[in-house]
């Protein structure tokens, strides 16, 4: 036995041994944490006028080039602000390249999107509308002008940016569909549990969350949102292909950085709400939770879960459904044109 | 002076003289009256759980050819249940061959759709699942495939539809999206003033009003909608493609009905919450209200309504923006697919 096999073998025992409820509260404490209210950027501080802003623009149709795309196309409420595709489908039926992540607490990770390409939502909200699959405009320009055709934006951008002399800019659409987004904080009764209530998470729920740690998801999963925080190897015991059969192969964050070492690299995707937002994966190749587990299992940990590890980790992901709050399930009336 | 025209400046003078505003208003009541609770239907009796149902698969983008469309998509409710554009865009970015007209106010009218192609809003809800511009699916049975793989929808169904056996088809979801929109009824200050509150309307409303009803608007547009009661020809005094230039030249009801007479003949639309659902007309070729106005003094009324008479109507048709029902601003949480 090596040394480094008798630590593991001697911290697993003093982590996951079962010595009762408390010990499961004080890991996971120790590994996730509970949500934050809302989550923060100093850079864009949250107003109540920018969220009432960000949140008209997060539906707002008429600023993308064909006139159907808002954030709400990638980003349905209803479905946890997913939208059940395997690629979204932007203006004129473009598809983008990968599966579009939920929004709901997607501001507390380390960047947007899959391959780490936009900084922050703000910067996902920006380079969205000049995005061509997703709003397809052609400059910023061209998106400030029809903001300014739709009269009513004038005073809601006054309101939200006051004292500057022309607010109507995507520099500040970008910032209030951030500071909106920064309140998408959905929590469950598993932030209860974190909190110290025993009773907030069933047996089978707790027995889960032991699994969840014990098979090492929490590598990866760690933090407040279980993932988000950083970046990994889409397939490290197995390829990622071999199981999901996608087609064509994604390199991943190679694409940002050209540095090999990014070659199939991926941001680690929050848990959070996990079980609203199939289908599963950068490509939404894998519908069903349970698959996606096992799979996971096999190429990122090198371990066949058997039924009941999977179902036991399905059982806990599903404690992590929170609650949308509940301003944000109104729909917000938008400016008219004149 | 003929006699037919000796009785119209009788009727007018004895309908139009500006003896007061107790007049104005007696004639309104006759003309119009105020707008009921909701828009019931023999056929499909409202119940709070078709109504839930009924708003779940407003929204329901899985059960589209693409997955990308629900009823929301011509209909997003934060632009008063129209989508803005010309032509709505469907699944797989076809194009509708009308203006989607919107759905507040619409199950009070004499059929859906233009050309009165759907019998009501229940028909044209079941129409559209397999329209081929709109949901695209290719039959009823696929719809229902479709709503059975996602879990959720049995228990729906079945507390929608008690005493069904298999509550999953095609007409149960017709109905309940049709005793959802039976729902949508957006009473304005115009409602207050018809039921005897003078000062809901303020001085340049009542005289638009005013105008709105001596220029002949009412001839087409009356009862509680304002419209959506008759068909009519769309360029009586000239024609339509004179003043809006559309291109290719729609022959309206005639392709339901195969009836010469019906040629270029549309259902009236409402006037409910115009001023928020630009652009107008079956083709949409008309941005602002205004110019509609104008276009319809000339080709309907053989008018040439001057500036201050448009704007008059203008002001009034601005006086009929309701209110959408707070549970319609709610957005529903989608089934989960298990």
């Amino acid at each position: 036995m090596t040394i480094m096999a008798f630590l593991f073998l001697f911290f697993s025992t003093l982590l996951f041994a079962d010595t009762g409820e408390e010990v499961l509260l004080k890991q996971a404490k120790s590994i996730f944490g509970p949500l934050p209210q809302v989550m923060t950027s100093e850079k864009n501080p949250i107003t109540p006028e920018k969220v009432k802003l960000g949140k008209i623009l997060f539906y707002e149709t008429r600023i993308s080039v064909d006139g159907t795309v808002s954030c709400v196309r990638c980003h349905p409420i209803g479905l946890y602000a997913a939208d059940g595709l395997r690629k979204s489908i932007g203006n004129n039926c473009k598809v983008n390249p990968r599966n579009a992540p939920t929004i709901l607490n997607a501001a507390g990770q380390i960047s947007a999107h899959w391959i780490g390409n936009r900084a922050d939502v703000e910067d996902q909200a920006r380079q969205s509308v000049i995005g061509p699959p997703s709003f397809g405009m052609l400059s910023y320009e061209a998106v400030e002008k029809k903001l300014r055709e739709i009269k009513g934006y004038g005073e809601l951008f006054r309101r939200a940016f006051p004292g500057e002399t022309d607010p109507i800019t995507v520099d500040n659409l970008a910032k209030a569909i951030g500071a909106f987004e920064r309140t998408l904080v959905t929590p469950s009764r598993f932030d209860s549990f974190l909190r110290g209530d025993m009773a907030a998470l069933n047996e089978q729920e707790k027995r889960g969350l032991k699994t969840y740690m014990e098979a090492g998801c929490i590598m990866c999963h760690f933090g407040p949102y279980l993932g988000g925080q950083t970046y990994q190897k889409s397939g490290i015991f197995e390829t990622y292909w071999k199981y999901t059969k996608s087609e064509p192969i994604d390199e991943g964050r190679y694409v940002v950085t050209k540095n090999e070492a990014d070659k199939y690299v991926f941001k680690v995707p929050i848990h959070r709400n996990v079980e609203k937002t199939p289908p599963y994966f950068h490509d939404g190749s894998i519908e069903k939770l349970e698959d996606a587990v096992w799979i996971m299992g096999k190429i990122q940990l090198g371990k066949d879960l058997n039924k009941t590890q999977v179902e036991e980790i399905v059982t806990f992901l599903r404690s992590l459904t929170g609650k949308i709050p509940e301003d944000v399930l109104t729909v917000p009336l938008l400016p008219s044109m004149d």
